[in-house]
C-alpha cells in the first residue's frame, strides 16, 4: 500500500486536484504569496534551470507548494493533455469599463473581526488572475505569478461545473436521461457502487459512496483512482486497475443513494462516462464542440488524460481566465452568447435553483450554511442567488445574478481545501457585489 | 544496451521524429494510405476504446504504423508539451482561390517511367493534410485521415528549420553572432565534439559528430539521445543523461568540423541551447514572441519537451496546416507579413542562397544531387531556386520563389525516411510549380 501510495504521489492528482479539507495542512505556516511569488522564484528559468529551481512530475516535485505556483500555469508540460478547440473563427471581444476603486471594497473574513479590503484578499488567497464582470464588461482585471492573460490555468475541480453543464445541457436536450439507471449507459458500473444510482444522483453527487479523499490518509481511495489515471507506466508488481474507466467499476458503496450530499470526485468521472457513451465521443471533444466553438473564446483549452486517453472530467481541465469568464457570463445570461443559445435556458434554470438543501447540510461544511450543490455547481442560496464553481487552490467562477456580475479567479493556495480560502472569499465576492449595486 | 534501446523505444524519439533511411523498413509491403486510414480504423475511438484500437506512449505502440497515422495529429496526448503561443490578437485571413485543376496535373516519380497524378501522390505519400498557395491565395487545400484545419500535426523535421530561422533572425540582428565557438554560448560543451565547432557550423550541420541515427542499429547514438529526453522516469539502473543539455555534451567527434554536411539532430538542439543562452528563454518562448505572435497563425502550436522542461528544438514542433503554410508565406516573402518585418530581408536571404553543395554532396544522397543545406533548410538549387523544410515521415514546406508558390504537407508515410517518398514528391511539387506558372 505504501508503495501504491508513492506511486500515487507521483501523479498530478497526487496532488490534490480535487477538494476536501486537510487539517494538518492548515496548520502549517506558509510563505506568503508575494513571498512565494512563482516568478520571482525563478522556477524552470534558465538553459538547464538549477537544480533546485526544476519542477518534476515523476518526482511529484512539480505540485509541492512553492513550486504549485508555477506548475499550475504549466500543467501541459508535466503531463499527457488533450486539447479543446476553440475553431479557428475570431473571438467575441470582452468589452472594459475598468474601475480603480473596487480594490478598496472591504469586507469582514467570516469568524474574524477586522475588516479586509479586496485586494488584500487576492494575496492572502494566493490569488494568480482575477477578472470581474459587471453588466458583462470587466470592471476589474489582474495578474499574479506565472499567469499571463494569454497563459492557461488548472481549474482543478472547477472542471466538475464544467462536466456538471455538459450534463444538464445533453439532459435537457434529451440526449442524456436523467431518471435512468446510471448502468442504462454503462453497464460495466453494474457491480459498483453506481450499480443502483440514478444518472441525477450523480450529478448531484448524492451517491452513497465508500470513497475517502482524505489526502492525508494513504489508504483512502483517492489515492487508488489516482494511480490507475496516472498516465505513467504502472510498476511492476502494480495488480490495480489502470484507467479511470478501469478504476469507476471497482467504487463501493457505503449507504443509501439520495439521502446525502457527498462531494466525491469520481461522481464527475461518470457524468464524463455517461456524456461519452450517450454522445460517444469523449467529454474534451463535446466541450468543443458544444461550447468553446461557440463562446467566442479567446484560446483553446485542454484536458488531461489516463494513459487510455481518457480526459479527467472530475479535474483535469485547464484555460484561460478571460476564457473562464466568459463561461461565467454564459450562465449567468442563461446560456445565451455570442449569437448562440448555447446551453438551453432550461438547464440553466435547474442549476441555479439549487439543489437539496438537506442533504447538503449533512455533508457538514461549517462556512457553507445553507447551501446545496446541483448539477456540480455550489448555490450560495445567499440573497443574490449566487452560485459558484470552485477548485481546491482557490479557483472560482462566481455568479451573481442580482448583481449581475460575474467574479472568476485562478489561485495557488499552498493549503489544498476551500474551507483555507472560504473565509476571505465568500464575504469577499460578496461585498464587491453589493458595492458595484451601488453604483 | 538492449534494455537501453527497449527503454529508447518507449518514446517517441524511438518513434524516428528525425530523418534517414531505413533499407530494412522499405522492403516491407504496407497498406495503403486508404486501408491505414486512422479515422477508418477506429483508433481510439469509443468509450474506452477496445483494447487493439487503444494507442499507448508506454508501449511504444502510439508510434507503431498503422497507429502512428492517428498519433501524429494527436502527439500531445502522449507526452508533456509546452504552449507555442499565438497571443490573443486577430489572426491574419487566408485568401482563396481554389483550382480543382491541380489534382490532374502529371509528374514522371524519379526512377519510373509512369506519369502520376499530383491526387495519387497524395496516397502513395500518406498525406494526412495539403496546402498549396499560390501568389499568396490558397488555391489548394485537403485533409485526410485524422488532421482536421483546427488540428495539430507533427512536423518532426520540419522543426529544424524553424530552429534555423530563429537562428538566423538573431544572428541577423546581432543577438547571436554567427562566426563564435559554440562553446562561447555553452561552456558545457567544451569537451564535446562541438568544442571546438562555430555556431555556424551547427546551423548547417557540417560539424564532424560520431552520431548514428540508424534506427535498425541499437547502438545508435539516437537511442541514447532518444533515452536521455524521455520525460518519463528513468529505469532504476539507467546510469545515462537524463535530459538532452545532459546528452549534447557527450557527443564525441569524428572527422573535421566545415568539411562535410551531417544530417544530426543534435545540432538542432544545440542551435537551440544557444538561442536559449542568447536570449535567456527557451525556444518555443522565442518562437512565440519572436514569429508566431507576429504573423497572425489561428492557433497555438506546441513543442514537446523532457523531463526538465527542455523544448525539443529538433523535432518536437506541433501545429496547424494552415499556419504551417503562412509560415512558408513569411519565408517566400522575405520575411514580412501581417504588417511586420519579422524576420530580416538578410537572414531569409542568407537562407534562399544556400550552403556549399561540395559539402552536401559528401553526405550522398541519390535522390538530391546538387542540392545544399543553410540554415537547416534543404536547398534544391533547381531552376526555380526551390528550398523546404523535410520531415521524416513525409512533412514538407516547400518554397518556389519563380513560381511565387508554397507548398505545405503533413503525412505519416509508414518508413521513417524521406527517400521513401522523395521520388513522388520533389517532381509533384516542380510540375505543380510550372502548372501554376503557365495559367
Amino acid at each position: 500500500m505504501k508503495q501504491l501510495y508513492f506511486y500515487s504521489r507521483l501523479f498530478f492528482c497526487s496532488c490534490l486536484l480535487y477538494g476536501t479539507s486537510s487539517k494538518a495542512q492548515e496548520k502549517t505556516v506558509y510563505p506568503t504569496a508575494a513571498e512565494s511569488d512563482p516568478v520571482k522564484m525563478g522556477w524552470m528559468v534558465g538553459s538547464p534551470p538549477p537544480e533546485n529551481r526544476i519542477l518534476r512530475f515523476e518526482d511529484g516535485s512539480f505540485f509541492e507548494f512553492p513550486g504549485l505556483r508555477w506548475s499550475v500555469a504549466h500543467m501541459r508540460q508535466f503531463m499527457p493533455t488533450t486539447n479543446v478547440s476553440r475553431g479557428l473563427g475570431p473571438s467575441n471581444p470582452l468589452q472594459e469599463a475598468l474601475r480603480e476603486d473596487i480594490g478598496g471594497v472591504t469586507f469582514i473574513p467570516l469568524g474574524e473581526k477586522e475588516p479586509m479590503t479586496w485586494e488584500e484578499s487576492l494575496q492572502k488567497t494566493y490569488a494568480d488572475g482575477v477578472i470581474i464582470l459587471h453588466h458583462g464588461k470587466i470592471v476589474y482585471e489582474k495578474y499574479f505569478g506565472a499567469l499571463t492573460p494569454e497563459g492557461q490555468h488548472a481549474a482543478m475541480s472547477v472542471t466538475k461545473s464544467f462536466t456538471g453543464t455538459l450534463g444538464i445541457l445533453l439532459a435537457k436536450e434529451g440526449i442524456i436521461d436523467e431518471r435512468k439507471k446510471v448502468t442504462d449507459y454503462i453497464p460495466e458500473l453494474k457491480k459498483s457502487a453506481f450499480g443502483d444510482a440514478t444518472v441525477r444522483q450523480v450529478m448531484d453527487m448524492t451517491t452513497a459512496l465508500q470513497f475517502s479523499e482524505d489526502y492525508a490518509d494513504p489508504n483512502a481511495e483517492i489515492w487508488q483512482f489516482s494511480a490507475a489515471g496516472n498516465p505513467l507506466p504502472k510498476p511492476k508488481d502494480y495488480k490495480g486497475p489502470k484507467s479511470y474507466y478501469e478504476y469507476l467499476p471497482l467504487v463501493k458503496k457505503k449507504g443509501t443513494h439520495g439521502k446525502a450530499f457527498g462531494y466525491k470526485t469520481v461522481n464527475s468521472d461518470v457524468l464524463g462516462w455517461i456524456i461519452a457513451r450517450a454522445t460517444k465521443k469523449d467529454v474534451a471533444t463535446v466541450l468543443s464542440e458544444r461550447i468553446w466553438k461557440r463562446l467566442g473564446v479567446e484560446q483553446d483549452a485542454y484536458l488531461s488524460v489516463d494513459a487510455t486517453g481518457t480526459p479527467f472530467a472530475g479535474g483535469g481541465f485547464n484555460l484561460g481566465l478571460r476564457d473562464m469568464v466568459r463561461f461565467g457570463q454564459l450562465i449567468l445570461d442563461n446560456g445565451f452568447a455570442n449569437g448562440y443559445q448555447i446551453i438551453p435556458k432550461v438547464a440553466i434554470e435547474d442549476i441555479k435553483k439549487g439543489g437539496n438543501k438537506n442533504a447538503f447540510a449533512k455533508a457538514g461544511y461549517p462556512l457553507l450554511k445553507g447551501w446545496s450543490y446541483k448539477n456540480m455547481w455550489w448555490i450560495t442560496h445567499n440573497e443574490h442567488g449566487a452560485f459558484c464553481a470552485r477548485g481546491v487552490h482557490g479557483q472560482v467562477i462566481y455568479v451573481d445574478p442580482k448583481a449581475d456580475m460575474v467574479i472568476v479567479r485562478f489561485a495557488s493556495h499552498p493549503v489544498a481545501a476551500n474551507s483555507a480560502n472560504d473565509a476571505y472569499s465568500i464575504p469577499a465576492y460578496h461585498a464587491v457585489a453589493k458595492f458595484l449595486m451601488k453604483k
